[in-house]
This record gives structure tokens, C-alpha cells and sequence, in this order.
């Protein structure tokens, strides 16, 4: 059994040994830094902090529905100005896969996009070519010469090697018969996350995983997953920041996405806040996902340190 | 283990036999009688043939896109003139289990639906109010407004008891987004039928059990469904039709829903057809569903008895 972990809120000699630990923080967005479009108190002077101390921080979200150029926009917008490079999402996680690792074959190069912008702008920023996604063609009730034209095969587009699926606030019948012809027609399914809810205005709406249930549902396949807790992430990111995994940390509000990613990637240790999805309950649970190694009731306690 | 079913293509004496050991048939419509909207060869003359012995014709079919008036025009337009009484859809089904046995309470009386005008019809046949549905004012993308009045629960109607999810060609994050509320305050799941998949244009779309799966997936709730296998089912096709279970043949092409439907309500058979979904690997292997008591390549295999 693991051991339970440390709890820093207001243990300011905790704090300092634990910021001392580590040289890289990888931090989920959603549940950490903020609730939508409102940032918690307290974050842009806590990221400051441990800036000042030559740390440094890397934003690991899974949500695909926005590209790294608008997370800086975001970040910009709440006071947490940040670098491009400082953003690694799943859409770009998922483009950096298809572009560098399942190198695609030749006539077999075209991703259909099952997503938002997110997704098309990092497979643009890869060169990797795409339908689908936000195309008003797309975007339509399904008519019977859509069906006739699916169920004979002359709509589709013979290039298409890969289905990826994100969150997509437009999901509709024709755009997962589509996906479902794509597979049947042997295409590779990539998700670039699975997590069932999205947290927004407080409560809790329909996540990617829960959008791309009827493609899952209908073609019998599941998806290979490229976000949070996919250790294929995991890869990329050490890929990216060549970080020394036993000197970074993952931060993170749930336990089956970002604790888990971090236990399984074997960082040097993973800090649990409560200010999203999951409470200490879910750790402290017998068959819980995953154990953090430390906690805290919010990120900005670790401003603490600066007392210390 | 269940012995191997009785194959009859070719075989005009065991079609005989067959045929004198039922005084009703319940056949499935979807790849038993059709395919989308071309109807197999020799499908009008087996049924004549079926009805010139005497034989009672009912169809009972998952699809609830259509109400029973509308199947009546569909089986005329195929050349199977009909009765509105000899049909027995999921829509029906569902619309006669909310009226007669679930009983909503008052102030709680109001069916949400996730489907095509055929669910609406029934209900409104039955007297039940509901909302959703085909109107226009659901069939559209997802605002801000909405993310916000849904998680505040303002845009919610107090009087949803039900949330009935059938086959929806027109299904988007908005309505899932709804079911998922009112399934959070307490509405009951309702399915008219869960098939993952629909044969259509010989070959399969998203059935209704995929068009749904965004909502179970979101939930974590499971519908109650009143359509084929469902016992609910057999037990209004057997009160309304007052058969006699032993003389009773279940005719299908999937193994799940039509031939389960006829081994768990204990009729005197089960007929498998090869024209649809399940080949006959689906119940050769070991953990077969369920396994039907005769098989037949086509329906209108049945025809050779006239030549006996």
C-alpha cells in the first residue's frame, strides 16, 4: 500500500523541502489554476514564485478544444503570462504523435478530425493534413444521400489513415458515421483524451470521452488515448523539455488523469490539489486510481515558502 | 448447451413442420423483411403465404424513428398491406409503459426526448406531454447561455420525470447536455432500445443505443429499455395480442435483441435469418448470446413450402 501523502498547507519547512525537491513542474489547468474563465486567488503570484526560483513550469492540459496559441491568450487574460513553449495539450500532444511517431504513409497521410479548432491548429502547426473537424460540410443533419454515399464508400476520402476525437461541442450523426466508416476502412482511432465530464461554470458538462462514446459504441474500437494519463504524453513531454523525471513534480486535481500520469511516469513526486474534481476521499479510498505523494488545499499555499 | 438450430433453407418438410408448429410469428422488420428502404425479394409473397395459412403477422421492430401509422405506409409503399394493429414498435412500447405503468406523479408528469418524431406520436397517442424531441428550438448548437442556464439549472423544466432516449439522426451536445441535467435532478432513463448499430443501405449506421452512449457515458447512469430483449416488451406484445407463447415464433437477424427476446420470454421458437446483422459464427461460438431453435438463409426461404 502506498504511503499517504503529505499534506503543505500552512507547513511552510514541508513547502521549502518540497519545492526544493524538484526543478520542473508540470501543472493540469482546469481545476487548478481556475473554473472556466475565472482564476482562483492567489495563482499568478504562487507561478511567479516559483519562477523567481528557477523553476520550471510546463501548463499539461487535456482539454483539445483550444490550440497552445490561444492557451497564451488565456494565461495572458488571467495575469499568468507565459511562452508557447510552456504549453503542452493534448491536441498538440496528439499531432506531435501523428506527425513524429506513427508517420503515416503515404496515401494514407489524411487525419479525420473529430474536434474544435484546438485540434486542426496543432495538426496545421505539424504539417499533417485534415478534414473534417470545424467544415460546415460537417456541421449538418445527416440526408440520405449522406447515407447512401457512406454505406458504398464513394464519400469517403481514400487518404484517411487516422480518426482522432476530441471534445466537440458539435458532434452529430454525420460526423461519427463518418468516423465509423473510417475505422471499418481500417483507419488507426486516436483520442486526444477520454475523460467523460469537463468541469465548467461550477458544474459539470459532457467531456471528450462522452462525445466520442457512439463512434466507440457503434465501431466496437476503443481509441488509443494521447493525453493525460497516457504515458505516450508522458513521452513526448520528456521528449520536449528533456526533464530529469525524479526532479519533476505533476500537479493536478484528478486522480485518474494527472496523479495517475504522474505515478505512472514515474516522476519524483505528484501533488494533489483540491480545488476541482477530486476530494482527499477519492486517495483515500481502498482501491483508489492513484496515491499522490503530496497535497494541498490549494496551489497558492505553496506561496508560503517566502515566510519561511 | 443448447442444441444447434433446425436449418430449414432447402429443406421443405422441415419448413412444413415449422410452419404448422406456430399460430403467430413475431417478425423483425430491419434486415428480416428489408434493408433501409429496398425490401428483399420474395418478402410480400412469404407473408401472403404465411396469412393464406391462417398464420397471425406481427412486426416488432426496435426502430422508433417511426410511429406505428408511419411503418403502415412504409409496409403498403413495400407491397406488405397491413393494419396499425399489427405492428409493435419501441415507440409504442415506451409511450405505453410511461402512461400505463410508470404512472408519473403530478409536477413530474413531462417526458424529455432524445429522438425522431415517431417516439413523439406515441406519446402523444398515449396522452403523455413532453418536450425535446424534434422541435427546433433543441436542434441547434450550444451557447454560452446554455452551458450557464443548464448549470444553474434556470433553463431546466421542473416537470421532467423522464428522459426517453431513442434512435435521433438530429442528436448534439445540447440535448445530451439537457438529458444529462435531468437525469442529475432525479429524472428516470428511459431507452426505447439499445442496438449499437442499424443495417441500412446493406450495411450499418450508429443505431440507437450509439446515439445515446454521450449520455450514459456522461451519467454513469444506465437506461431502463422497453424495447427488444426487454421482457417489458413481450410482456404488452402478449397482452395485447393475448398469444400463446408456445405457439409463438420470434423471426430476427440479430442474436441480442430478437432471438434473446424470444429465448427469455420462453416461446415455442425462434427463427434466425442471415440477411441482416448476425451471421451464424454468432451463435456457433461458446458464449453465444442466445441460440435460436431454427435458421434459415432468407425469410422467403420459407416460400419452398408451397411446393411440398
Amino acid at each position: 500500500m502506498a504511503s499517504s501523502p503529505k499534506h503543505l498547507t500552512g507547513d511552510s519547512v514541508a513547502i521549502n523541502e518540497f519545492i526544493d525537491k524538484f526543478d520542473v513542474f508540470l501543472i493540469d489547468c482546469d481545476g487548478v489554476l481556475w473554473s472556466g474563465d475565472s482564476v482562483y486567488e492567489g495563482i499568478p503570484e504562487t507561478l511567479r514564485m516559483l519562477r523567481s526560483k528557477g523553476k520550471r513550469t510546463v501548463f499539461v492540459t487535456n482539454n483539445s478544444t483550444k490550440s497552445r496559441e490561444e492557451y497564451i491568450k488565456k494565461l495572458t487574460r488571467l495575469n499568468i503570462p507565459s511562452d508557447v513553449e510552456d504549453i503542452f495539450g493534448s491536441a498538440y500532444s496528439s499531432a506531435v504523435y501523428i506527425a513524429r511517431i506513427l508517420k503515416l504513409p503515404p496515401g494514407k497521410s489524411k487525419v479525420f478530425v473529430m474536434g474544435e479548432s484546438g485540434i486542426e491548429q496543432e495538426l496545421d502547426a505539424e504539417g499533417v493534413p485534415h478534414i473534417g473537424g470545424t467544415d460546415p460540410a460537417f456541421r449538418r443533419d445527416i440526408t440520405d444521400d449522406d447515407f447512401k454515399g457512406l454505406a458504398d464508400g464513394s464519400l469517403l476520402d481514400p487518404e484517411v489513415g487516422v480518426v482522432l476525437a476530441g471534445l466537440d461541442y458539435h458532434f452529430n450523426y454525420l460526423k461519427s458515421a463518418y468516423g465509423m466508416y473510417y475505422l471499418k476502412n481500417g483507419a488507426r482511432f486516436l483520442a486526444t483524451n477520454t475523460d467523460s465530464t469537463l468541469p465548467m461554470h461550477h458544474n459539470f458538462f459532457l467531456g471528450a470521452g462522452s462525445v466520442m462514446a457512439p463512434l466507440i459504441n457503434a465501431s466496437g474500437q476503443q481509441p488509443l488515448q494521447l493525453g493525460k494519463p497516457s504515458q505516450a504524453m508522458m513521452d513526448a513531454v520528456e521528449g520536449k523539455f528533456q526533464l530529469d523525471r525524479a526532479r519533476t513534480c505533476m500537479i493536478g486535481d484528478r486522480l485518474n488523469t494527472d496523479i495517475k500520469f504522474g505515478v505512472d511516469g514515474k516522476l519524483g513526486g505528484t501533488l494533489h490539489v483540491l480545488t476541482g474534481v477530486d476530494s482527499k476521499e477519492a486517495w483515500q479510498k481502498e482501491d483508489a486510481i492513484a496515491v499522490p505523494s503530496f497535497y494541498a488545499d490549494k496551489l497558492s499555499d505553496l506561496r508560503l515558502v517566502d515566510n519561511a
